[in-house]
């Protein structure tokens, strides 16, 4: 199953080339992933309050087609792949108009407890995730 | 007394008018007021390891030069007043190289406590603001 | 007349006090004040295209109720003042849910042609600015 | 050769995890990568007055050990690759207080012409960042 969200890029998101900045779609990446994973019951609040962290380890990103100020991008967020303490998600950033896609990306998060240290997921995320990835 | 730090206009501070977007100058007076707190004792994380929070309630900031991608920038933070739940600082921003002011700020937060309610600031940081203000 | 943008608080704009940062209101009025010109057939591209810059030249903030992570919030942008040279916006931001006023903001911005040589506004778009305004 | 940096992480720049946002490490490899080239002669100001642009294409990152607030952190750059169009960068990110590495990032770069046409890199463009890449 796929999480969409859109925006749209801002002015202070451009810069000097007239572009949308290459730091922000890793931002857009991230609202795709948080909104994927509070469509399947795990939101970031809900789980950070349980002493769950999902910090990223890992980003990939490959940029195509450039974004200029107040273009439209869909980000479609998908899940590769669930491990018991991890889990990678990929990503295709559409430019809105005309459905071409502008970036590919994905990136690894790693399930930690509030010291740091590696944990198992609790089952509930597990299955959540899971389920979202089917 | 004054605190002095520096930076330079990163690229991914520009916007497509080719300037540094204005909303990190408010960035860089954070970094200045920070610095300040830190060398009287007063160091944000220390105060918050504490549950004290001094969020930013009132922002008030005049642009007069604009700046480019690399231009040297030194802000240079006073404290204006302290009160017993609140403290307003300052702020003169310089292009380094020449010397030009090229915005000035003032900036006031409020003494809170871990649930959001005003309260009074720990004897020893109202001392360690008022030495700074002195 | 009044333009309305919404967001969500991204989870890269909370601080550790895990809050929005201040900073990031500045940009959520860019967004109201941008969507509110293109409305009323002043776009900023179009502007900048024909050599028309309107640079920020001052901001007020005033924060009243702090914004948690995934929080929607409301930016309704109103034109206080027009100028030959120079235009004044106010803000509201509300908090979706509740309907909350969490911030108010002013900001100025001056004409400019491409030297930075402070400018008339093009007859159009301050008439414009001016309908936008009534 | 390599290019060195020097950072703090800014309080703007953290999370509600308490950590810096993983989006930024992104800015400071620019920050690296801008000053390597500036001290090879090609900085990125003068190549876009001469109509060349840089845009990032593609990163890599991983995240190996989080930083917090007012960490001060150093990045190392260094040219891996320089082709007639292309040449890519690598990374690494050190926590200074204890040489610890927290980071490493690769990313390439695609030179184009105003219009966003891929082109050859200008002779003593190319020659810069092979002198860099030795």
């Amino acid at each position: 199953m796929t999480g969409q969200v859109e925006t749209r890029v801002r002015y202070a998101e451009t810069d000097q080339m007239g572009r949308a900045h290459h730091s922000h779609y890793i931002i857009w990446c991230e609202m795709g992933r948080t909104a994927l994973m509070r469509e399947h019951g795990a939101s970031y609040s809900e789980l950070e309050e349980r002493g769950v962290m999902l910090p990223v380890t890992r980003v990939e990103i490959e940029y195509r087609v450039p974004l200029v100020y107040d273009e439209a991008v869909r980000i479609e967020t998908r899940i590769r792949s669930v491990r018991s303490r991890s889990v990678t998600f990929e990503y295709e950033v559409y430019r809105s108009e005309d459905e071409v896609q502008v970036a590919r990306a994905t990136t690894t998060l790693v399930c930690m407890d509030e010291e740091g240290k590696t944990r198992r997921m609790p089952e509930d995320v597990l299955e959540a995730l899971r389920a979202a990835a089917a």
